[in-house]
């Protein structure tokens, strides 16, 4: 027996066999769903929609039960309210009769904008590895020397190299190798020290990749380190998602599950090797070309990818298990690259501040600086860092995933169809938008919205309290007299920033009460962060804003400083840097004197717990108002004088 | 149903159910049946013969076949006579009637006497791994800094240690070490340089393990590095063994299949796994405190147990992959030992000449001494070092594995049962022996000999050439009117050196003409080999003999001389060592400096390849006489006079 299946929104649409996976079909139909695990029912990341031919609930308007049942592996995937709408896990759900499926923009392959994009950087090439060609006399009676002791030879002759070691996989296959290569070979070194790879003949191309592994996002940059082009950029959500939203939630799990460490980084090793699948597909080279990695992550990520246990970063006095940089052998890591490649992991400063954080400063340089620079870092962690070339604070805070589309009515990542500009006309409290994908703003074209992504839930909300719409508090101002402003679901004061004919998704795209809610908390958490450290560095205020982080270049400056989320500035002193923690792993890919550098720097970088500060609750109290409860503005004040009363 | 097992020599016996094996029949029972494998038909080591109940071929005295059939398994495991001898792997043999079983004694575990005995050696404790025990002030808000920075500043406070590194599973374990510890930890450091483990608490004992990998036999010595104290010993027959015999064997096996190194490695490293597993058990430790291993092999050995292509050490112009020392970490060779564990090989010289040879070189120092010294390393391969602090020269001939029992008639290797002694009336031709594990000798009690092991071997072809039964040229007198001296299979002349009655197998024990030309071909060999690196070096005598080797410290100086093993010398300047090979590499394992100056030896040596020297034909056909053709042996001319014409 044969069912019909339709896939939106491609339209790809065929008949497929009863009992196969709706996976299997998209396979089939030619339809890429993302997966990490090959589905096993273990990544959660293939969720899709059915939209017609089953019902999670019974339903008196149809029967219709086309698909297998909810499987438990399902369950733990899915979300409050996926369940209610009919997500099912692509490679789990069986047809049993004919479905309409949508794949949603997260489960397409490709489908995500990479935003974590890589900007130009500027850093003069010194990579850790480097080729050199050689051709060695063959051996004969009257010269038998060993194989290995006759590549030393030519390698002090013709490049002047001494005091080499090798290592063990390049030692294995040296005889061989030189054979094959007709005793031409192209001869990798680590730190000028270590041979780590020997190939036959002539190859100068020597590949690395930087990776960013954020809570939430992890990105790599596949490398020619020998030229520093880009040859390839992947992205995917880390798969550590699963167990938890945010890096107290990782911690708490590797402390209530016995193999809760085991699975994380297995997870995100994973992960990593899937990266490097598709980076190495993309690029048409193969892993065993890799040479060299570089891994940035806050210090939860950054313990648990290297298998260390991260409960003490948890708990006072949130010590970690190592500050310094380290390499580890990729082997030992079982992240998929040439046998002998190091994985080179740069240095984390204390608490939640880790390797992410100085991939930020050793692209930004601060103290190398006269003006005090507050480097702020947007992830689901915000970390700060504030100072010059005297001296560098820093801390960090838990901002939540808000910033990044997650846990908001209508968020989502900054992909097509996501809201990323919003302008709301004071009078009217009619709003413009903008979607990623489109040129175009809402009021010339059909938008097409989806949701909205992390910028633009800044600008709605920045824009909501200029119009008046949400007060200073954030309560809703339900005395305006607007068709988009209404009460919803439970009752909750909402603002229809979309009406369902205007978007691709049939309903209104509306921000809610708990949304401006959670858009406080996190900017209040960032407020505070920087407040405190200014007061323990002893200034006032600061002669450059740096907004870092997966979304930062594409945050309106204005908007973020008028719902507060950092003390005052002139605005022409306030840069967005992108994701500078990328820049970061990508410089220290590229050179390894900045890995030193980055030593130097993050021994000189003083932590500071914000929760121990004993102005902390009052200060984060006052610093869920917009822009702060009692804090000045001079600098947009114009801006503020302008709210409606 | 159950049926009626019987196991010789232990007698042990008793009624085990229908289709068990006789390995499982065996454990049941109590009787101690090597085994490398577990039981998975692989190592080929649990050989039984079957006394009663089964015959390979049908016989018309009885069709009784009390066993399964004959496996495809077993077949590729027996050799040549085995299946005609009704011998069974006891692992995949089951049980379907009564049998009388036979355990030979390389069956039987712990059967075999050490005779690679671990000697006195003298050496300055300087080990690669010491242990230094710290204790860290706890972490604060005011101190909170990084574990891996606190045990760094431990140690440099406690013991000056500086410039560390730390070895990536060590610092993977740290937090909860530190924790487990209340902050007292012991550090093992290697070579001054890397943290390779933390422990708990308190614990100096720092555990390594010297490894003497030989063609037939692999010996390892359990040893606490830090007091030079032998914990256990243990050794095992090579499972490379069922590959090939010798050295060149084993290469062809490696150039002929396209997984045969893999398959030879994993026979090492799982044999090698098999004995820190035994000498684990014997000292009652854990694998886990093992921190450091030394091995040593002839080159071909060493080439595989490093898992790289021997091919090229077989083909002119004899090529090894290295020369130098190398560390390896031991998981990178999947040897069972503490995860941060090394593993230190040491040098090779060239072709055959390996680290084996420089495990004797170590032990011996001749680039220190005046004296020129002649050093014999008897084995499977023979290798010869030839000088004094001038100069020194090298080389190594193939002996072939008659030394070791091997290849002869009743040969077998030195165990209980074995002859190790003879001598022979000039005038009867009447034979006294000794075997091992008896005081007296054969006309004072019955010997229960079992076979001949090598000394006996060398010592009985001695006897003999004395008593006038063998000629110089070997060929056996047949005119001597004795009952001993006989034509036995293929009328091929033999002497009887026991009578079945007083033995332990019910049959005769003889010498052969061809056991006494693999001793000519053997003995020629060695013989060669001095005599041309003599001539190399310029010296017509030495001032010392050095006989090394598995059973050096039981060869008659006397009859290997008679017999022309080596160049007429003073006897009183013959001294045997013993298994200097393995003095050398647990000299290594307990003193790094002395593997430096290993590898300035090494480097030292000059290797003679023998086969193109334009004399080798003439000389090797010389020195296959008694005890040479043409060449004088003027310090035994008053035993050689005394011979019967």
């Amino acid at each position: 027996m044969r069912h019909r299946v339709i896939f939106q929104p491609s339209g790809r649409r065929g008949e497929v066999e009863d009992g196969k996976t709706l996976r299997e079909a998209a396979i089939e139909l030619g339809v890429g769903i993302e997966q990490v695990c090959g589905g096993n029912r273990v990544c959660g990341k293939c969720k899709v929609q059915i939209q017609e031919g089953y019902f999670a609930k019974f339903d008196v308007r149809s029967s219709m039960k086309n698909l297998s049942p909810m499987s438990e592996e399902e369950l733990r995937h899915l979300k409050d309210g996926e369940v209610e709408n009919n997500f099912r896990l692509a490679c789990a759900a069986r047809i049993h009769g004919d479905v309409l499926v949508f794949v949603p923009e997260e489960s397409r392959v490709g489908g995500q904008i990479v935003r974590k994009a890589a900007g130009e950087i500027s850093v003069e090439l010194d990579p850790a590895v480097r080729k050199y060609y050689v051709e060695l006399p063959r051996p004969s009676l009257e010269d038998p020397e060993g194989d290995y002791e006759r590549l030393l030879r030519a390698l002090k002759e013709q490049h002047g190299l001494e005091n080499l070691s090798i290592d063990y996989p390049a030692l294995k296959a040296l005889p061989q190798v030189l054979r094959e290569g007709k005793w031409k070979v192209t001869v990798a070194v680590w730190q000028g020290r270590e041979i780590i790879k020997v190939e036959p003949g002539y190859n100068e191309r020597t590949l690395g990749i930087a990776f960013d592994v954020g809570t939430t996002t992890v990105v790599g940059y596949l490398t020619d380190i020998s030229t520093g082009e880009v040859l390839a950029i992947d992205s995917m959500m880390n798969p550590q998602v699963s167990f938890g939203e945010d890096v107290m939630a990782r911690i708490t799990y590797a402390m209530e599950h016995e193999d809760g460490l085991r699975r994380m980084h297995e997870a995100i090793i994973g992960g990593i090797n899937k990266i490097v699948s598709n980076l190495c597909e993309k690029a048409k080279v193969s892993s065993d070309e890799i040479l060299e990695l570089v891994l940035v992550g806050n210090t939860a990520m950054h313990h648990i990818y290297l298998n260390i246990y991260p409960e003490y970063l948890g708990v006072s006095p949130f010590t970690p298990a190592l500050h310094r940089s380290i390499d580890v052998k990729a082997r030992d890591l079982k992240i998929k690259a040439a046998p002998g490649a190091n994985v080179h992991v740069l240095p984390i400063e204390a608490g939640f501040v880790g390797a992410d954080n100085m991939g930020v400063v050793v692209a930004l340089e601060p103290e190398k600086k006269d003006e005090v620079h507050l480097i702020i870092d947007i992830g689901t962690n915000g970390e700060i860092v504030l100072g010059n070339r005297e001296k560098l604070l820093s801390t960090s805070c838990a901002t939540g995933p808000a910033f990044e589309g997650a846990q908001i009515t209508h968020g989502m990542r900054a992909a097509p169809g996501a809201i990323e500009r919003v302008r709301i006309d004071p009078e009217t409290k009619e709003p413009r938008y903008k979607v990623i994908g489109k040129e175009e703003w809402s009021d010339e074209v059909k938008s097409e919205a989806r949701g909205i992504c992390g910028s633009g839930i800044i600008e709605v909300v920045a824009e909501m309290f200029k119009a008046g719409i949400i007060k200073n508090s954030g309560v809703f101002n339900m005395k305006l007299e607007t068709p988009r402003l209404r009460r919803g679901e439970n009752n909750q004061p909402e603002y229809v920033l979309a009406w369902a004919e205007e978007t691709a998704i049939g309903k209104d795209i509306t921000v809610t009460q708990s949304d401006v809610r959670a858009v406080q908390l996190a900017k209040g958490a960032l407020y505070t962060g920087c407040k405190i450290l200014m007061k323990r560095y002893g200034v006032s205020e600061v002669d450059r804003v740096v907004l870092a982080g997966a979304f930062g270049s594409y945050i309106d400056k204005e908007a973020s400083m008028v719902i507060g989320m950092f003390p005052d500035c002139d605005l022409s002193k306030v840069v967005a840097v992108g994701n500078a923690a990328g820049d970061g792993a990508r410089i220290a890919l590229l050179n390894r004197r900045k890995r030193e550098e980055a030593n130097r720097v993050a021994r000189r970088i003083k932590y500071i717990e914000l929760t121990v500060d004993p102005d902390f609750q009052t200060e984060f109290m006052q610093a869920m108002y917009f822009p702060h409860m009692k804090d000045k503005f001079p600098h947009i004040q114009h801006i503020l004088d302008r709210i409606p009363k």
